[in-house]
C-alpha cells in the first residue's frame, strides 16, 4: 500500500480480528432472514424480463404515488440504475448542455459515472454540509441534470425539505432531469424522507443498505417520465439484460418483511452514530450533526497523515475526504458493532495523545 | 403487436402451449443440478469483489492458457463484459479510429453496444455465413477493435481457423483489440472450438448457454491485457459494482460439473439441428450448413409476411433476419423439443402450402 496512492480500493479484502474499519459503506447486520427462504426450493434459470420481475415491480408500485409496475427498472444495484439513467439523458436531443450539477462533497462514484456517460461534472458548494441554494441558483441553468443524495454520503447530512422543494420547482421550469439517490432514506434520524416529485425526477433506491443486501446487486428507479423508463429498459436490453432473477426474488421477500425490520435496524444505526458522534465530539473534531445513513465527516489537520497513520499504526481504517471532493475532512462509516466503536475510539485518542506529545 | 414495427421485444412474454417458438435464443433444458446445491445453506451478503469471486476466478484459470485469477472479470453476463470492454476501448487514447468491425449478420445488440460507447459499427461482409476476408483485409486497418462471434448467433455458423489466425496477425500487428465472443464455444458441432490469442485479445464468455443460466446473469471476460482488464475493474467500480454474490457461487459449482454434462447436452442439440435442418432442406428452404450454436438462417421471399402471418395464423414464433442486418432471411432458434420442432415444421409446411394454393 502507498501512502500516497491510497483509495478506497487500496482497503478492500483488508480484513483480520485487530482491524477496525471505519471505512466500507456497507451495513455488517445481515439481511431479514425472510430472503432466504426461498432458496432451498428454487429452480428457476430462464431470462426474465429486462425491466424486471412483475411481482418485485407491483410491490414497488405500492410504495411509490401514481405508480404502476411500469413505473420501475430493476438494475444490478442503484449503481446500475444511476449509470444507465446517465447514458440515456446523454443520448438526448436536449436544449441544456451534458453538464451534471452534483454536492462537492459527493458520493465518490458521481463524477465518474458522469463523464464515463459523455457529460461534465458542475459542482454546487454546500454550507453545514448541505445545498448552498445561492450557489445551485447560480449554477443549475446551465445543467441538464442535478444528482441529489439525501441523506447524503460521505456527509451523512439531509437537505431541508425547502430546498428540495425549490429544486423541484426550478428543474420543472428550466427541464432538468433530477437524480434523487435516495439509498438511504430508510436510515434518517430527524425527519420523514421527502419523495422528490416531477415529470422528469427519476428516483434512484435499492435493497442494499435497508436490507442489508449488498451483495445480491439488486437496485431500482422509479419515474413517471415514460419515455425515460422506456430509454433505459432498451439500453439495459443490450448492456446487461435482466438483473438476476434469484436476486430480485429475494429482493421480492425484502418488500413482504413487517416495517418492524426497518424500525429496529434505526434503532441500532442511531445508537452507533450517537456513540461515534459523541466520542468525537469530545475528542475536540469539528463535525457536522449525523441526520442520516451511517457516515460522519469531522474536520481533520493533516488528513491523508491521519488516515495513514491510524491504519499503520493503530489498525483503524478511515476513508479520506478527498475521495469525495472534499479535502481537510475524513470519512467514518459506523456500519460496525458498538465494541467496536468504542475500541476504534480509543485508538483514535490514543493516536491523538502521541501526536500531541511528539 | 404491429406488423411494421416488429422486433425481438414484440415476442417477450408471448406464451401459451399452442405457440410453438423458434425465437428466444436460451436453453430450455436446465442447468446442472449441482448449481442449486448450495442455495439451502446460503447465507452471504456483503458486497465481493469488483473483479468476481476468487473461488470462480481460479477454476477458470484452469480452462485458459497462460492464466491466473487476475486474468479474468465476472460480469453481468456476457452482455456486460463486452459493453465495459468497448466502453474502455473507446476512452483511450489510440493511433486508430473508434471504429468496431463486425460481421453482417451480426448479433442484434453489437451495433447498438458500439455506438452506446461513443464508437461506429464497420461492417465486414460475409462468404456462406462465414466472414469475407478479402473484405475484411480491406476493412480492418480503420478499426480499433474487431468482434467476432464463432460459433455465430444468429447464422449458427463457425470461422475457419485459417480465418481466426490471420485475424490474430493483422490485428497484433496494427494494435487492434480482438473481443471474441466465445458464448457458444461449448456448441460446436464440427470441430474443437479454437481459442483465439494475442497481446489485445479479450475472450467473452458465459454460464448462460453452456450451462443454460441465462436469467443468473454469470459471464466475464479473459485478457492477458492486464491494462485493459484493471481498467474494465475501474470502470465496473463506478457503475455496477460486484456480479450478484450467489450468481456466482452457482457458477463455480457449475465448472466442477463433469465434462459428461456438456457432452450429453451437445448430443441433444445435434439432434434437434438435424432435425430441423433437414425438415427445412426438404420444403426447399436455401440455408447454411448449421455447424455451432442453436440457430439457422434460411434465405425467406417477403420474410416480414413469412414471420408475420407464421405467427399470426399458425402461432409460430421466427425472426426477422432484418434484426441482425441480414433482410431476406429468417433466424430459426432450436432451443425446443423433438416433438415442438416436428409440429413447427409441419406448420410451416401448412403455411406454404396454402401460399402456393393462394
Amino acid at each position: 500500500m502507498d501512502k500516497h496512492n491510497l483509495s478506497p480500493a487500496s482497503f478492500i479484502g483488508v480484513q483480520g480480528k485487530d482491524i477496525i474499519s471505519f471505512g466500507s459503506g456497507q451495513p455488517d447486520l445481515p439481511p431479514p432472514k425472510e430472503v432466504y427462504k426461498i432458496l432451498p426450493h428454487y429452480s428457476d434459470f430462464k431470462y426474465g424480463l429486462i425491466q424486471g420481475q412483475e411481482n418485485l415491480r407491483n410491490a414497488l408500485s405500492k410504495q411509490y404515488p401514481h405508480s404502476t409496475a411500469d413505473s420501475f427498472v430493476i438494475t444490478n444495484g442503484a449503481s446500475e440504475a444511476l449509470d444507465l439513467t446517465l447514458r440515456v439523458i446523454s443520448s438526448y436531443d436536449h436544449h441544456l448542455p451534458k453538464k451534471v450539477l452534483i454536492t462537492k462533497p459527493y458520493y465518490y462514484s458521481y463524477p465518474h459515472m458522469i463523464k464515463f456517460a459523455g457529460m461534465e461534472p458542475v459542482f454546487v458548494n454546500t454550507k453545514n454540509g448541505r445545498i448552498d441554494m445561492d450557489d445551485l441558483r447560480v449554477k443549475i441553468g446551465g445543467c441538464r441534470a442535478i444528482i441529489i443524495n439525501s441523506p447524503s454520503n460521505p456527509t451523512g447530512r439531509v437537505e431541508a425539505v425547502d430546498s428540495l422543494k425549490e429544486i423541484e420547482k426550478i428543474a420543472q421550469a428550466q427541464g432538468t432531469y433530477i437524480l434523487s439517490d435516495e439509498v438511504y432514506k430508510d436510515l434518517i434520524y430527524v425527519r420523514e424522507n421527502y419523495l422528490i416529485e416531477g415529470p422528469h425526477v427519476v428516483t434512484i433506491n435499492s435493497f442494499s443498505k435497508t436490507y442489508a443486501m449488498c451483495g445480491f446487486r439488486v437496485g431500482y428507479l422509479w419515474s413517471l417520465d415514460s419515455k425515460l423508463v422506456n430509454d433505459v429498459i432498451s439500453i439495459k436490453t443490450h448492456t446487461s439484460m435482466n438483473t438476476n432473477i434469484l436476486g430480485q426474488e429475494m429482493a421480492y421477500e425484502a418488500t413482504k418483511v413487517p416495517r418492524k425490520f426497518i424500525d429496529d435496524q434505526l434503532i441500532i444505526w442511531e445508537e452507533r452514530r450517537n456513540l461515534l458522534y459523541n466520542g468525537l465530539k469530545e475528542m475536540g473534531f469539528d463535525l457536522w450533526n449525523p441526520e442520516g445513513a451511517f457516515y460522519m465527516m469531522p474536520k481533520v489537520d493533516n488528513a491523508l497523515d491521519f488516515v495513514w497513520d491510524l491504519y499503520k499504526n493503530y489498525s483503524v481504517i478511515s476513508y479520506l475526504g478527498d475521495w469525495f471532493g472534499s479535502p481537510g475532512r475524513v470519512r467514518f462509516s459506523y456500519a460496525l458493532d458498538v465494541e467496536k466503536i468504542e475500541m476504534g475510539l480509543s485508538k483514535i485518542e490514543d493516536y491523538l495523545q502521541t501526536k500531541k506529545g511528539a
